[in-house]
């Protein structure tokens, strides 16, 4: 079955953006082989708040050959026309993962992956680590009602920026379990 | 000169201990050379609750060859015979790294860690980071004025557990200016 991945770029200290959402602090590796990241991929999953950051920065064209789920209680389809709108992220999620199809990029923000984790629908945690300490900023993972146990999976060092790529597997369990 | 290292345990998502203060969520990899970790250092600093948390746990007993700093405006030296207490970090941890010696480890907590990032005064930071999300507890870096840029100096994957120790060198500047 095609897996949910939170991939993300993190500081060492767990933030995945600055205080007022800045991503400035993210070095591009030039080693880092996006074309292949992006491959894995032929949907992507984010929060209002993810959305309405990157329609802004990107001027909201769609990214061809993946389609993008927005999950809001706000937000009406109709104003959304780049994007599939979603209220019922477990419904949604659920049913995408049981349709044949590439990997699924949860994409942020750290709400959603926190819900989405609760709900046992996340199957992977993918971090490119920033050497930079944020000292504040959003967080990787804000709040949970249980820990999570991982497995390491992948790992890559980047030598010229610096930058660890660690790819864990999420330990199953259901929600409020303790480890 | 010698170095100072804050050398911690960390969850994938930026915290020391869970929020009450846990450690179980550590696993110890028996391929790690703790001998050689603690070969490295002959004196500890740490913060008034990082204290007061070993003291109880580990009964008070001083570390043979190491000599422990306490940093606190509150404890009396008169009750803690096995640590030096100081009210002023900047002035005794400059005077320390002045004196010659081995590397000077920098036990925590995060408070005492963002205090003396800011005065200038850490080298380096060496994080073991274990594969589990903890969803909440004591942060690696409880709020900075600035960024800290970093370098990563070393890299070590432990595949038993997935424990992934990374260690980093602090780009010196001034406090409060930006990257």
């Amino acid at each position: 079955m095609r897996q949910v991945v939170y991939s993300v770029a993190m500081s060492l200290d767990g933030y995945i953006a600055g205080p007022a959402g800045e991503a400035d602090w993210i070095a591009i590796d030039a080693e880092i082989d996006f074309e292949a990241m992006f491959a894995r991929f032929d949907a992507i999953l984010m929060g209002r708040k993810t959305y309405e950051t990157t329609r802004t920065q990107q001027g909201g064209g769609a990214t061809p050959g993946i389609v993008s789920y927005v999950f809001s209680r706000t937000l009406r389809q109709a104003d959304c026309r780049d994007v599939s709108v979603s209220d019922n992220p477990s419904q949604t999620v659920s049913a995408l993962k049981k349709r044949p199809g590439k990997d699924i990029w949860l994409f942020g923000g750290g709400a959603l992956f926190g819900s989405l984790l609760e709900l046992g629908l996340v199957d992977r945690v993918s971090v490119a680590i920033i050497p930079v300490l944020l000292g504040g900023g959003v967080p990787l993972l804000p709040g949970l009602q249980s820990r999570a146990k991982l497995r390491l999976v992948e790992h890559q060092i980047y030598a010229k920026t610096g930058t660890v790529s660690l790819e864990y597997a999420i330990s199953q369990k259901r929600a409020g379990s303790k480890l």
